[in-house]
């Protein structure tokens, strides 16, 4: 499987230069690639506490994505899947500690529990404050004595970070960090394993299946389960978080792995609404990919309970963009539809000459139904003629409920009939000029412009112009020269469908999909219906 | 390929509802499943100029994701790929417009113009004012007549959300998102085609190639093009992105098309700042899935000419989550490495006890190779012994240049020693253990207390407790005898090691991963080599 990598060796490099130079200036880095990637905040003082995390790479946005304020000081990044040395971490923490202290965020990988380890003794040699606290969420397994570090990891930064934005000493932060750490429980699901770079993808879940309980660097989960859809799978990472829930409000979290569509991620967020514990989900942060494993096609739910403090600092503002905010989870508020969506039906009343020149008009649109089809079949699907005179014959059964005496009130009666009679776009654009016809009529157009304003709609939505082969060449020139009379209208008309044989390359309308050869020599059926109509009404 | 969905009925209205219940109550939606599938705002009051706009599904976030204050008022959702109806457009426009009028924005596809063209008509019909606007952002192919809209529509969105938000009138918003339509410029690229729910996955692109030019329903590009890395297939897009450049400073918009993942969005970020128009990009949205294609692994880059209105709109506030802010587009600051990480060397000084206790100890731990390495053989690959004899050795040369007369600085320099000359966790353990026992020394400490810090730090970063099968077991119960003398210290070791062979089920280190069988019955090497050393010091 490709990637948008230039190669293994600068992926997570340039992967972090394209976020520091994203930033906005509000992130930088150390200097020492490549050994050392750190990635600290621009607008720190080192007058509050600190707050330093990171591991391996491939989980982005964490924790780059998470630096800076009211998060993260300093995101200390391995290569993928690989813990960053002890000499990265220690520069991170002298890069960003002072007097207030720092606080370590390890997620509970032997790795990088000992790498930060030795670099906070080795800064504490040197005289600042180091905390550490190991995250451990994931209850793929109930029993697990060392469960693994995966998105509740980025709750801990939340509610640090807060803490610490505001002031709050190292025992007090860390403390928050632990109470977080204590209540956060977190489990994976995964519908395929994902691709390290420069490693082939392990083929290692079947088609119908997926995997549970999994963590965040490719190993396998604790079980294999059959796929039934995504709130079966919801449901079964539900039966796993929720011996560890209490009864009060909790906060979900709901993390991308990385390969899963936002309309997934959605489908899955309102799965957990309906599962056994969405009644007790309170709020949300997510669904947002946030502590990814790589091009993982799977999704993780951390739940967390709330209390008053918890949440204050979750709600708090924080920088980065990768954070998506904390919001209430509430059942979807539906508003009753609009009024005005049935058309009502127009009064019907009477008007000879209208009639007659509707019926006239349906008559002739009959009476070509065959030579249009013939024509139409030179370069299409050879329907133009029935497609027109069924709609024509519909019209003139629903003439007696028309409202003929009012020109206005037809116009729009007669596109309304004509975008239910008539399918496809012809229907569609007939009745979007019958209804811009009506309200240029409302507002005092005679008929003739008010059929030119219905034509310039047609072009605006329909995106034609003159010259693309479309009823437009012979409608535009009969509707400029009806001025002078029907006779006049019609040779125009007649004029522009001949000159439509000409047009071997048509911009708009369905004949952009022919080709040149299947167009040349014979008109447009569109526009020769447009021709025929006028002939025959000035006959 | 499985998919987190439940049916392909009901993916589009299970993903609004998701959407819209994780919104914490800034959106709803209205009335009209399945037909009418309309997501508005919650906090709209009709006084200003309404933004409507929708098309197909599968552009998540687009469109429900971007209706929020200073963005869409409402969106128009279809089922996937799909154009929504008349009535439901109809619908979302007669929710929200008020006496200021309402603009659509509409991608160019020709169901989206004529559905949304007409539900205009007939809003006007109703007497509301409604402008529409076409965008048409790909450059896929130069003089493509009828440009598809693509991820371009979301600098639309905003622009005109800013304006309508300020209080323009409908003329000015319309004008507003025309100049943004006419700058903008899009292209994607893609490595793979996308899943279509409940069709098969086309095998289009192949292993290697890349398609450029595509739009954002999995029809084909333009063009296949041999795939080489991330650079080459940024400077590809921006050869066709180039041409539709001004001079001046641009913003670039770059876009997740649904499968790729964070770190490697990063890298094409990038990649585009080294680019030949990088110099040219002042400002950036993104990266991000905005306007995604499904699961495709692919991305665009939208690129917009900055005028101080466009950028005023597009740098004003806006509330959807989905929208991910614009930020300057600039070099990533480096900041040099901080002091303190080479680490000093301490000022040698002799010290005739402390020098023979710490040469015993070396000499015990080196005669002890043998039968260490042999238990070890047992359970594990058989090198405890080697492991701690070559240690030994180091540090029995390295006494020359120890601070032998200051414990602190003793403790310390142990701690590096052993950290230098120790691979693998033992040695980061051991590292740590000293250096822990040199800050409590630091701090006024005795030397039994210094270790007990010292082996506090190591239980908390290595997550051992005693009970685990570790070197703790023996360490542990020593350091707490010590008072009593060597001797009781060595008893208690002695008992401690011995107690280890019967501990079966291991919580840490690595005799976590053996069964049962493979521990029961012997001791565990680490602890067997305390006993060992303070047997040997107490003899």
């Amino acid at each position: 499987m490709a990637q948008f990598i230039d190669s293994k060796d600068t992926l997570v490099t340039d992967a972090i230069d394209g976020t520091v130079r994203a930033s906005g200036g509000t992130l930088a880095r150390l200097d020492g690639y490549p050994h050392v990637k750190v990635v600290v905040r621009t607008d720190w003082d080192r007058s509050k506490v600190a707050l330093v995390s990171g591991g391996g790479s491939g989980h982005e946005p964490a924790h780059a994505g998470f630096v800076g304020r009211g998060m993260l000081t300093a995101a200390v990044c391995g290569d993928v899947f690989a813990s960053p040395s002890v000499d990265a971490v220690l520069a991170g923490i002298l890069a960003v500690t002072g007097k207030a202290g720092c606080l370590l965020i390890v997620k509970n990988y032997t790795g990088d529990r000992l790498n930060f380890g030795l670099a906070a003794e080795r800064a504490r040699a040197q005289g600042l404050r180091v905390a550490m606290v190991i995250v451990g969420d994931d209850v793929a397994l109930p029993d697990l004595p060392q469960p693994r570090g995966v998105a509740g990891t980025l709750l801990v930064h939340k509610v640090a970070g807060a803490m610490a934005e505001g002031g709050a000493d190292l025992d007090a932060v860390a403390e928050a960090a632990r109470r977080v750490i204590d209540g956060a429980a977190s489990i994976g699901l995964s519908l395929d394993t994902c691709t390290v770079p420069g490693s082939p993808r392990e083929a290692r879940i079947p088609e119908g299946k997926a995997e549970i309980g999994l963590g965040i660097h490719g190993e396998p989960g604790t079980e294999q389960i059959e796929f039934r859809g995504a709130s079966d799978a919801v449901e079964r990472m539900v039966a796993r978080l929720a011996p560890a829930m209490g009864e009060g409000p909790h906060l979900a979290l709901v993390n991308n792995l990385g390969g899963t569509t936002p309309l997934e991620m959605a489908v899955l967020t309102e799965a957990l609404a309906r599962s056994a514990i969405g009644p007790r989900i309170a709020r949300i942060v997510g669904p947002a990919a946030m502590m990814t494993s790589l091009d993982m096609r799977g999704v993780s739910i951390t739940v967390l309970p709330l209390d008053p403090a918890t949440e204050a600092a979750l709600a708090a503002p924080a920088a980065p963009a990768a954070w998506p905010g904390m919001r209430a989870f509430a059942p979807a508020r539906v508003l009753p539809l609009p009024d005005g969506l049935a058309p009502v039906a127009p009064l019907a009343s009477d008007h000879p000459a209208h009639r007659a020149l509707v019926a006239r008009c349906c008559d002739i649109l009959i009476a070509i139904e065959a030579p249009l089809n013939a024509l139409d079949a030179k370069s299409g699907d050879g329907d133009t003629g029935t497609t027109l005179a069924t709609a024509a014959r519909a019209m003139k059964g629903a003439l007696a409920r028309m409202p003929l005496a009012d020109l206005t009130q037809l116009f729009r009666a007669i596109g309304a009939e004509l975008g239910q009679t008539m399918g496809g776009s012809s229907g569609v654009l007939l009745a979007i000029f019958f209804a811009a016809a009506g309200e240029a009529s409302a507002q005092g157009h005679g008929v003739r412009d008010a059929l030119r304003a219905g034509l310039e709609r047609v072009r605006q939505v329909g995106g034609a112009s003159i010259g693309d082969r479309t009823m437009i060449d012979a409608l535009h020139p009969a509707l400029e020269a009806l001025g002078d009379g029907l006779a006049a209208a019609a040779r125009a008309a007649r004029a522009g469908a001949d000159a439509t044989a000409a047009i071997t390359r048509a911009k708009a309308g369905r004949s952009a999909y022919l080709s040149a050869a299947s167009l040349s020599g014979h008109n447009d059926p569109g526009a020769e219906a447009v021709a025929r109509l006028f002939e025959g009404l000035a006959a």
